[in-house]
């Protein structure tokens, strides 16, 4: 049996301010460390053990990672980190207050950005202070590679490469693998997994810090996914989920 | 221009607690993750870039570098962990009162297995449950790596192979390296760069949490070395230290 146990990152300090997010890189509020080391605990408990970790280059994923592994007593893990686990780029209106943007560009262009297959939000400048250019983090990726902006679909195209490079391999060798990351680039994984359309995966919202399972046979057909946990607690976290993506 | 840092993790449980540590696993204490995040900021304010870190399998360093990573705001460096790193094996005193150990055996004995260079306390046996062989990190061990007893020739002699295979060659591609260990692993990094004698590393103690920086040439000829931060407060912390080793 090979296990895949995806998380998304608890509560940022911008989901509280209802700022958009994207690649900025902002940190966990105390709920969102607490949620992650909750995570952690009910991994342990319930006898999962993974052997390698993967993450974005966002202090929110790495820090719920690094909480993960505390709560498990696994801090020795191998984490291996990718930009192409990065959040969906909001290019130009990353830092923007979500109900000045509506107010300024109206609901409905605000929605399509932020909940269309293939809309993208507008282009940030290369040489924007916001943009990954500027980042010595991101020196190593091309011009070509660099997301000024992204759709889901542009996220699930830069995402894909490395899901079927780097984490789907890593089966060969090992049982367990586990993806702390977020919900953009966690819906690519999804939608791949699940053979999701378009229109399922946008409408599909990954509660934050919930280990979400995928258990395959030992020649990787899927064989059941569902989120760990109690399971009236998660519908509610789902829901919460998806009213703040509707809340200016 | 080339630099290696090294630091020492942060004060543990176990160091409160006055027990034989070495390879058990326990976490740093409240002051020990201050101390690290203290080092990580001073890091930060001197201008430090790492671009590639290296830590043990004990949650103590691996805690102590996610401080110095959080304060550093670097969290997305990437991290090679090797129980090559990992502190001098204590074992069978491993968990031990010192002492309790230094009234059952002697104080000269206990002095011997805890500052000579080549003297090995008790072996733990295989099995014991203290044995890293009963730890799921060490599968990946052969029975003859695995370390049931080291002298401080023993631990450099594991760490060599790293130091010289992993952690050197880094160098090729990376300007800045930080190595986040423990006192003796460290010990045999700094006998190495410093081609001290036996009798030098053994009487030389590296204080805890504070950047020990080795500069080089462009062609890694060692150019400079020495501890960051106040001159005069490092010199009480390594004086503490070196009281410690001699408290019972």
């Amino acid at each position: 049996m090979k296990q895949l146990i995806l998380v998304r990152h608890g509560e940022s300090e911008w989901n509280k301010l209802n700022l958009f997010t994207g690649w900025t890189d902002v940190d966990l509020t105390e709920a969102g460390r607490h949620e992650a080391f909750e995570a952690g605990k009910l991994l342990k408990t319930e006898g999962f053990r993974p052997q390698l970790c993967f993450t974005s280059y966002l202090k929110r994923a790495v820090r719920t990672l690094n909480q993960i592994l505390e709560a498990m007593d696994m801090d020795y893990l191998p984490v291996e980190k990718s930009w192409r686990l990065n959040e969906k780029s909001y290019g130009a209106i990353q830092g923007l207050n979500k109900a000045d943007t509506a107010k300024k560009y109206g609901d409905e262009q605000v929605l399509l950005w932020r909940r269309s297959f293939d809309v993208q939000p507008p282009a940030l400048d290369l040489h924007d202070e916001r943009s990954p250019r500027m980042d010595p983090r991101y020196a190593e990726l091309s011009d070509a590679e660099i997301p000024l902006t992204e759709s889901l679909k542009d996220t699930i195209a830069r995402l894909l490469p490395y899901y079927n490079g780097a984490i789907l391999p890593s089966f060969q060798s090992h049982d367990t693998v586990m993806v702390v990351a977020h919900g953009n680039s966690l819906r690519g994984i999804v939608k791949e997994l699940r053979q999701m359309s378009n229109d399922e995966i946008i409408k599909f919202n990954i509660p934050t810090a919930v280990p979400y399972i995928f258990q395959f046979s030992d020649d990787m057909k899927l064989e059941k996914h569902y989120f760990l946990g109690d399971q009236e607690e998660i519908r509610k976290k789902m829901e919460r989920v998806a009213n703040q993506a509707k809340k200016k």
